[in-house]
């Protein structure tokens, strides 16, 4: 298991729009003729899946570098740090049937096997180029499905355990940094707005988690009936479009109407994650995000932006974990944590 | 009206046991023969005390520089200036009959003519040395004495308005800054105590306030039936080494049981007096109050402890208004008080 030493190559979150789109992700849902779905397989069946998947994804023509990561046998950390890099689903963490995920080197591809559907592939992207995603999960897509049989239904299109993604089995999402709309009370509205626009607004670790530092998953909803890129089209230059101007003009609104309040937020958080001792995971998502905000909004220099967009990763318990000599009890956590931020912030 | 450009010269605070004995102070309450008590008295025979009182005290043998301030003209902001140098007492701040007060050149002595008694006198000296404050106040009483006759019994002593201050008429109290005691949650068992020893324990600007900045006016109550170098005596050698042992126990206790966590709250502090833009006095009370617990336990250097004792004072609202133009908002104090600290501290 290579993940200890994985680099994160593509975490710099430099793309289009990274002001508010930290980063996007196509994912793919797709099941193998012959087999039953996932939760009517067999324990045998499910082994027999993974046999398969791992023969087909771990090639070079799949992706470059792939790894395989036996979930049942992986430590609790390492499902842990796997969630936290959003390779695998929180569900996917903590189910207990026989499943395996496959990582790209770069980790920007994973292919979750035996999760809800027989395989999900995930292609995520710095910044907002979920075209660029597309093309990319489509080779993948392309690769796996010239060695194996898809159930297809040429009515129904890609047939998935679940009807919400009967069709194109294609979801796009993005993690969107909203702290001004947080700030302004106004990302209730946008939530509200979400629902009518048939979008999901999730937490930081996806479906059945929640915000933290001020990050939503809002991905599309509808999978069935419409193409791939009629999808993707409106998602992205559609709605994202109103999303992102809708934080920028918070953003303003911050900076117009009361910059000393703006100013006052940003510097003593960017101070206590300089100096703080002890760091809650919670407390420090929050600090970080304003100083993201305050980053973007020119109130702040002399701070690598690239470094605080890595701390929101290496901040999280089985990242800190990592570099520990034996497992960290929550004080000691709440110690590494304050240690890592203050030097890579040079307090 | 000379308040507003007076220095602060003994508010230095240096003194001994300074660590938890910010200042010490000495009253005595005195009435004059022949006029009825305060609360009894027509405005007449206020005013013909007051005339009485300005001829008599300010004389350079009774202290040099003596001012003299008629309360009832002063502004609200005087007023208030006036309580938060600890000069006059909430009560004579607020009340409206004809009051008045002379305060000495250094600001050490003053008294206050028609408070509860015709005079209340008070000497201050920073740190913990009451006999040099009781030496100062006695030749004070004896230079006004020498002109005017007292209200005494041979039986009682000398008669106060309130029966508490009957027979010396004297109180002796210290400002005592127990931050540990605070964060140890014991601050409230030594007030349990306190009155079991017949002590009073009352708030940053004495009876009927808030404790703010984990400072607390502790007192004498008895005063009657004792002689004053008893009653000082079993105050300054009895009872107070008691209360600033228990204070330091504190302090060494969060030095040895988590110096992370004591490190994180006082570097905090520190860090978010040098960076905020905005600040309310009761939250810059504490973090001064947690700064000042790390200089004493060694825990922040690059910071004059002159300058955080200074502070305690500047940052209150009267003191703050001192310096503008016009008056100001709530908003503008915050945002005043915040830029004060911030370029105190070099933040």
């Amino acid at each position: 298991m290579e993940l200890r030493e994985r680099p994160h190559p593509w975490n710099d979150y430099n793309g289009p729009h990274d002001d508010v789109i930290m980063s996007c992700r196509v994912r793919l849902a797709r099941n193998l003729a012959g087999f039953p779905f996932v939760n009517r397989a067999s324990s045998t069946q499910c082994h027999e899946m993974l046999r398969m998947a791992r023969r087909i994804v771990l090639t070079d023509d799949v992706a470059p570098g792939m790894i395989w990561v036996d979930i049942n046998s992986a430590t609790s950390r390492d499902r842990a740090l796997l969630m936290e890099r959003h390779l695998i689903s929180k569900n996917f963490s903590e189910s207990s049937h026989a499943r395996a995920v496959a990582v790209s080197g770069d980790e920007s591809l994973s292919v979750m096997v035996n999760e809800e559907d027989h395989l999900r592939m995930q292609l995520l992207r710095p910044g907002l180029q979920l075209e660029d995603a597309f093309e990319r999960i489509n080779a993948v897509d392309d690769a796996i499905e010239s060695r194996l049989d898809y159930a297809f239904s040429s009515r129904w299109g890609y047939l998935t355990a679940c009807p919400t993604n009967v069709g194109t089995g294609i979801r796009f999402s993005v993690m969107a940094h909203l702290p001004a709309l947080k700030i302004t009370g106004e990302v209730d509205r946008v939530k509200r707005a979400a629902k009518d626009l048939n979008l999901a607004v999730r937490g930081y670790y996806g479906e059945g988690t929640e915000s933290a530092g001020d990050f939503y998953q809002i991905s599309n909803q509808i999978t069935l009936g419409r193409s791939e890129t009629e999808l993707r089209d409106e998602f992205q230059k559609q709605i994202l479009p109103h999303i992102i101007q809708y934080e920028q003009e918070s953003r303003q609104v911050l900076v117009d109407r009361n910059p000393i309040l703006l100013d006052d937020r940003v510097h003593r958080a960017f101070a206590i994650l300089k100096t703080a001792r002890l760091l809650g995971v919670e407390e420090a998502m929050k600090l970080l995000s304003r100083v993201r905000l305050g980053l973007y909004l020119e109130r702040i220099a002399d701070v690598d932006l690239n470094a605080i967009n890595r701390l929101f990763l290496q901040i999280q318990p089985a990242h800190l974990q990592l570099h520990a000599e034996s497992r960290l009890s929550n004080e000691e956590m709440r110690q590494a944590r304050a240690d890592l931020v203050r030097s890579t912030l040079g307090g």
